[in-house]
């Protein structure tokens, strides 16, 4: 190994080093740190996360970059990804200058604490002050960062997932929530309501997690190399692939909600336990994007968790950890009741036929901060109108409406599109899936292990080594197309209301 | 504020976060982390404490030193305390290559999932290649710190309780262990063993939760600052003034021992939440001295914790949580066979009497390691000899035995004196509070708070700023002296065995 590739090496690993401490502050200060703790915690993670952005803007970085690039023919194809991908992010963040990005995670960490007490109180305008800063300093990035992109959005977008763009994402969520649209019509038209009473029934916390618990073991999440905590909004936290920790909220008068978010986390979890451990502290060690992340989480979500299959082979188990409250309830009024739609105003509670729509509200409101001048104290406003035009419901308060999620508290503005992406990719990884291997039949043995190896090997192993575009080809023969979702939930909500 | 004085403080604060950081890692990785992770997060500590101490033994700390000290005068008393306390660690840190204390580092970590393993399995051959590393990196260790101290052992005591030597510490020994002995002598011959069949009564999880809880806040534990967690071996890890974490194992049929065992972490807790916010970032933002820290954890849990007014007002409510397996002991009754003194295989079951001479064996054990020429192999042999001659009892596997405590897991040779010195120095205060404040009144009220604000002013509030001799002259206005400690065992006991 040489000189240049060696010292690259142990700079990026001291990188993630430093990220994986951070990361570990991070689901700490979210699962039970100590609240009079919180500032405290903000200059600590201030400090290393600054640490290890100096380090990825080095002259260290750019020397090693340069010379790293001059012999790119002699590079093995891992080395040159890696050198790929921290020279994008090198030139992403070359350009902040360094005590802004120390002040931005600062001001997030702090944020993190507002808006929990916003939430509280149901008050936008506590959380509002650290809002409208975590807006400025993004904003102020996106100068930074513009380079030939179309709108100032666009720049956000890419980074999350790369070659994104507004032009292509107004197309595929056009064509996305036209067909949920003709497809609710049908149901509006023709379809029979499932019953659902049995959903608000009584289980307790604890027989939830013995379930849920159960349930992602089969799916292959491995708890030695992970955990569930609780917390007000559900995410998982990876340190490194032997610790991929998860989260969850309860509700004992809807089991369903811990049980779907616990599964949805697990998908992310078992994305990050099964990369391959060549790439342990290089930039390829995690996955590549949130589009393909949100493709692991919501396949076992919705397209694992909602097959009928599934459903058959832990019903059973499932009423058996239900006090006899489930007891009246047959299999297919169960399976039915599941799949109600109805609109809802929490995105995380949102059937699977509806939440695209959910973050459609919540892109639009993006482009309309990024792109628009839109003045931040008018959020909450704009965020109940666009529910009541889209959904026909309206938020009672902010904790139901603005408040609902974490993401933006982080500055993780240009995530949400990646939750919609995700859906797609993951229904069209089952169309193949289901060509390769006897779906059927597994979900009959109750062994879902081959289910995970066919994701393993065509998404989970790379880690951030291939692009998602490369992924998605490669796996299914084709490139992102809205198509196989739209015709699942078709499939699925005929079903349920035999329209 | 003179550059030098600037640049010294921006550093010992870089020290401070990365402590801070590690505190957390470790406290995690004793608390929930995923076992697979374990690799992982020693790599990890290693990075961020070696990084610690690369810092504190840097060129610019040793230039900072040297400026500083030249200007000595002109400095305030509690920077020429910093200075003195990071020049004392600089000249211990710096003769230890670098290489060495990372690979030492690295050790203990593993250390600390061996020794897991080696309780689990009962077998100390499985914590043994561990612990021989740990103890020859501390001889190598000792070689490059050792200056005009009597003995190596001296070298290790000195580190956790200033001053303290080998010398001095057989005398306070002999005198504790002779008094002890007596009392044990005078209770063999006239006491009247109290009943104590209640004590293994059932008492779940949760309400010894609730109950030790309910008392520690009382006491002064600030949950805002804090939480409890499950460990194998309770202890305090504090990441800051505002964060001072506890943990505790249970065992609901024998209820004393949580109890007893969170309000010990609780002291340490109260200790570290009541320093001065001034010193915040600085070599002096922890407790002072090992000795010192159990002084504080001691005071609470054998001054307090066995006072018969603290009882007087907290047995109704241990009663309320015992689901009526306690109505049938009066108070007395329960007063007493909470005392009773019993050999016991486990020191942090040990009761206030015989607590001292656990700490005895180990003190012994570890001047053999360090001054003779013992093979680690037969450790456990010489444990479990020298509990069946002090104690007469003998443990029946190692994890009873030798294996029963964290300390030396950590590398942490020479702490154990510590426990001992805190009893003394726990029983010399309250010897002095009792003159000053009337604890009778106090206790009747309930309101706990003058005691704490006593040892606020007298030990808490000053971190590291004072000496654990300067602080006990201070607070009691004598030096140490075991009579206090002697005293208060005997009214204790001879209230409880009419001797």
């Amino acid at each position: 190994m040489g000189e240049q590739e060696k010292g690259f090496l142990e700079l990026t690993k001291e990188i993630a080093l430093l990220n994986e401490a951070v990361a570990l502050l991070e689901w700490d200060s979210l699962t039970g740190m100590p609240e009079e703790s919180s500032s405290y915690r903000g200059e600590l993670v201030s400090y290393l996360a600054s640490h290890a952005f100096e380090k990825s803007t080095s002259t260290e970085m750019a020397h090693y970059l340069s010379e790293l690039h001059k012999n790119q023919s002699e590079l093995s194809n891992e080395l040159k990804k890696m050198v790929e991908k921290v020279q994008k992010e090198y030139d992403l963040n070359h350009k902040i200058p360094q005590n802004e990005y120390k002040d931005f995670i600062k001001v997030t960490s702090e944020a993190d604490a507002t808006w929990k007490k916003a939430r509280e109180t149901q008050d936008f305008k506590v959380f509002l002050p650290s809002l409208e800063k975590i807006i400025a300093y993004e904003k102020k990035f996106i100068t930074y960062w513009k380079k030939d992109e179309a709108t100032n959005y666009d720049v956000l977008l890419n980074q999350y997932e790369p070659g994104m763009t507004v032009a292509k994402l107004d197309k595929l969520f056009f064509e996305l929530r036209e067909g949920i649209l003709a497809i609710l019509a049908k149901i509006k038209e023709n379809g029979t309501p499932p019953k659902t009473d049995f959903l608000t029934r009584f289980m307790s916390k604890e027989n939830q997690k013995a379930f849920s618990t159960a349930v992602v073991k089969k799916m292959g999440y491995r708890f030695e190399a992970g955990r569930l905590d609780d917390t007000i909004h559900p995410f998982m936290q990876s340190m490194n692939r032997k610790d991929a920790r998860i989260t969850t909220r309860w509700d004992e008068h809807n089991y369903k909600m811990a049980i779907f978010g616990i599964i949805h986390e697990a998908g992310h979890g078992i994305y990050e336990q099964n990369i391959s451990g060549k790439y342990d502290y290089t930039p390829l060690s995690g996955g590549v994007s949130m589009g393909i992340h949100e493709s692991q989480s919501l396949f076992y979500e919705i397209v694992m968790g909602s097959d009928k299959l599934f459903w058959l082979d832990n019903y059973s188990l499932l009423q058996s950890y239900a006090d006899g409250e489930l007891d009246d309830v047959d299999f297919e009024t169960f399976y039915k009741g599941l799949h109600e739609t109805k609109s809802s105003l929490i995105r995380i509670e949102a059937d699977t036929l509806t939440y695209p729509i959910h973050i459609i509200i919540r892109y639009e409101i993006e482009k309309m901060i990024f792109n628009e001048e839109v003045d931040v104290k008018d959020l909450p406003q704009i965020w109940n109108q666009k529910y009541q035009e889209y959904l026909g419901v309206t938020p009672t308060n902010d904790s139901e409406g603005i408040l609902q999620d974490v993401h933006w508290s982080g500055g993780s503005f240009g995530y949400f599109p990646s939750y919609a992406l995700g859906f797609m990719y993951a229904a069209q990884l089952q169309h193949t899936m289901a060509k390769e291997i006897d779906l059927e039949a597994i979900y009959k043995t109750g062994d879902y292990e081959p289910i995970r190896q066919w994701l393993t090997a065509h998404i989970h192993q790379y880690g951030a080594f291939k692009e998602p575009n490369e992924l998605i080809l490669e796996a299914t023969g084709e490139a992102l197309n809205p198509r196989y979702l739209l015709e699942l939930q078709d499939r699925i909500y005929q079903m349920v209301y035999d329209y």
